[in-house]
Parts: structure tokens; sequence; C-alpha cells
């Protein structure tokens, strides 16, 4: 899939998303940490624990879309300018299989790079012994607003 | 909405519901309760903690995402035949607003109930000195799965 | 669902959504029209033709879903100021039912009515012997864009 | 992102697709053809035409969207078994930019094939001048169901 060129406007653009990262208190709660950040893309990684877990004991489709919205929120936010904010206005999660594994990485990135809304892709990814499923696909529009000085 | 009709063909399923929920280490985690339950409809509810707050404070769309994601399956599993199990095959979530308040809660309804395939809708309600706003919608799609001795 | 107040600020809502919608060459192919608009609130509506036919005779999903997003734009156009453009930025359809009928009609309404985003939700009935059925639903995201002047 | 093997269980799907297509009045009303179909993807194509167009003179998304989850059920029907039919249960259209050029073209993939529902992704380009633009993306749930005979 083509996607747009990914020169960041914010040379902090690292720092930038592990402070808002860091002020989320559900990754913590997930225990979930971004376990790579490029311009245009993040990968947001989870370990298993039965606190995460579905009726079946897999991991729950909750954490999954959880961290693929954020992942695909600061994908977004690596590309926008300093002091924007990111916000989510609509996700779609396909569930293609069941999230069995010892940990879930979704990774996002950008697919359009708007001034207002930018779109993000995310593949989540079961990992059992080394070995990863595709376990999911999201689809995200994020808004970006503009600093509160502009 | 028009919707189909809503008698139930499991007359447990009250308790089938809840002790699939009571399974979910997901749900205990984000401290989320079942709050009603008919033929038809589940309503999910969580109280507001810092542990599910977004860089902003405010819950995060995760937690909107994973209750009433929750919630639709649940609203699905009340019209399915006993011993069916229930998965999202995909969900959409709007962001209408900031998810600012004392407590979420997600009420899905069944809009079209099929054999294989039944689709809910869930309005995601922030609710802060009693007043409800709306601040998500979302729409699903479940996956009823027979009983494995059919 | 509750919704936002639906107060237009174009005095002539009406004019310029007629006025845009007769510039759609589309919805002259598929022998679409404009049977309601209120604040807030479209209706298109499209008689059943051959020409609009999946393989097995029923309306095509792309009917529906070009109806539906059609409805959604201009549901929201009555809400926006003067010289606005409307551009939908993403809808999902969910097809409940084929859409058997000698009519299919579009109801968007408006959930959110943003300054740059408005959400809009429609219901499409098939519409058969005057008897009504909903065959699907449609949540679409609307970019509202400021009229060039400003 | 990994997908799922492409290997047909229907040795003549190529004359059921197009057997199927053809009887697809819609397509022919926009002058959609398939233009490309292998195990697992499928491709149509529509060129420019004032009947198509929304209001900006723009290929309008309906017809985006109908040749996109056109393409994508047959994706779907390329590795079914014969005698099958599909239906979309759903889709999602992210439009990235406007729509503008000579032609479209729908490329549509499966990334998992279900037994009962099948997913798929397509990539829809704007083609100007033999220039292609990404114009906007679709996942699609597909409901495939068993010849009457089972």
């Amino acid at each position: 899939m083509s996607t747009t060129p990914k020169a960041p406007q914010n040379a902090q653009f690292k720092q930038t998303v592990l402070d808002s990262f860091h002020k989320q208190g559900l990754m913590r709660t997930l225990g979930a940490s971004i376990s790579d950040l490029q311009p245009g893309f993040c990968e947001i990684s989870a370990a298993y624990s039965p606190e995460l877990s579905q009726q079946n004991g897999f991991f729950h489709a909750g954490v999954t879309g959880a961290i693929a919205d954020t992942a695909c929120g600061y994908a977004a936010m690596t590309l926008a300018p300093a002091g924007c904010n990111v916000l989510t206005a609509e996700y779609k999660i396909n569930l293609l299989r069941p999230a069995v594994g010892d940990a879930l990485k979704a990774r996002a990135k950008v697919i359009k790079h708007g001034r207002t809304l930018t779109v993000c892709q995310a593949d989540i990814m079961a990992v059992k012994e080394r070995q990863e499923k595709l376990c999911a696909i999201v689809v995200a529009t994020i808004a970006v607003t503009a600093p509160p000085s502009e």
C-alpha cells in the first residue's frame, strides 16, 4: 500500500510521544509499552496476563483494540507539529483469529497524513514462542488538533 | 431504528452471560460490571479511575471500546441458543466527545439477530454528576458459534 | 440515541443542498432523489431497476452505500454554515438483510455536529408493497470544510 | 501484512466469478469491469464519466465504495468452494483523497480466508495520466454461504 512521506516536523517527536504515553494510566494498567517508534510508525506491545483475558483465556479484544488505537494515535503524533494533540475520531477493528499467545504487538503506520485528519492502519500480531500470527487489523482516523497558541 | 424480536432461546441466558463475564480477566481489571441485562440488551458500567485514563486524564478510548465490544457480545448471547459461544468479528467505534466523567456506561442492543451473525449497536454514555452524555457509538458484528455437540 | 440540537446556520440550507445534489451525476445515474430534508436530517430514495442489481437481482450494496453516504453528507450540510463543503472522511455499512423491494430509502440524521467533523447515522430501508424493512445501517464521519474566504 | 494461502478450491473460479459479475446490473451501469483476477485477488476498474460524479466533478464516493465492495466479494469468491455464494456482511471505507482521474481501480485481496467469513482489504487507486494515487482503503467482511445442496 502506498503511503505518504515520513518527515517529522517535530524534531523531539520521540520524547513528545513518550511523555504522552506515560500519562496514559490505561497503558500502565495493561502493562503495555512502546517497543518501536519511527516517523509514521509506532509499535505497542503487551505481555499476556490473566488480567487481560476474555472468557476463553485469550487476550480480550478490548486489549487488542486499546493498544492498536493507541499505536495509531502515536504513529500520527510522530508526524504532527510540536504541541499538537491527537484524538481518535474513529477506528474499526476486524478480529481475524483468537489472540492466543505470550504477547500482542500492534504495529501502526500512517497511511495518509493530513493537516487535520491522519489515517493509520495497524496490524496486531499474537506472538507465541517467537512465531507471529496476524490476529487483527485496524484502520483509524486520528484528529490532529493545533497547539493552543495557534 | 427497527429491531428484531427479543425472545430468548436459552431460558438461563442471564446465568450464561454472567458465568462468561466473570471469566473475563480484563473486565475485572477495568472494574467493569454488568449493570443491566435483558433479552437483546446488555449494559456494562465502569467507574472512573486514573488507571483507566488517557494522556489528558479522561477515560481512555480503549476502555470505551472494551466495554462496548463486551456489551455487544453479551447482548448477542442473550438471544443465542444454550451452549453457543460469541466472538466479535469486527466493530467500529466513533468517538464523539472526550469521555469525561465519573463513570462510563455502554448500552448495547441487538439490531439484527441471525443464526450465525448478529449485529449490535451500542451507545456509550459518560456520566458526570448524574448527567449522561453520549460520547461514542459502536456497531459490532458478532459471530455466534454453535455448541460443540452440533 | 441522544442527538445534538438542529438549528441551521444557513437559512438557505435546502437550496444549498439541492443545488449540490443536482450536480451529482451519480445520483442521476442511480435515479435517486432527495425525498425529505430537515435540519440535521436527509432522506434519499431510489426506485428499483435491473440497472441497480447485484447477481441475485436485489439492489446492489453499492447503491445502498451510495445513497446512504450521500444522505449522511447532506444531513451534515443542513447544519453547516453557508459556503461550506462536505466530504465523507469514512463510513461503515452493515448489511443486515438482502435489499429486496421496489425502492430503497436512506434516512440519515446527524448524531454529533462539530465544527470540522460531523458524525451521521443512516438507516436504509427496503420498501416492498409499502412495507419497510431495515436492510442496512451506516455510520459516517463527514468533514465540513470552511468556505474559501475564511 | 501476512495473508493466508491462496489455493483455489474451485478450479473454475474465474468462470464462476465472471458469470456472477455479468449478472450485476449495477456494474454495467457504472461501466465497471474485472481487470485482473487471481486466487485471493480481484481488481475492478471503471473509467471516468460525468455520470459517476459527485458535486465537484470527481468520482462519487459511491462508485469507489461499489467497486471496492464488489472486488472484495469476488476476491473472496476465488477461494470459495464451487457453488458458494458471497454476501458482504459489512465494509468500511476511508476516503483519503478526492478521487480525481481518468479511471478508478479497486484492488482487493483476501487477508483472512475462513469457512464462513472471509476478510478482504482493498486499495482504491485514482489513475490520472497513468499515475496512480491511493484515494481510499476498504476493509470488508464477506459471508460465504454454502451451496444449497449442503
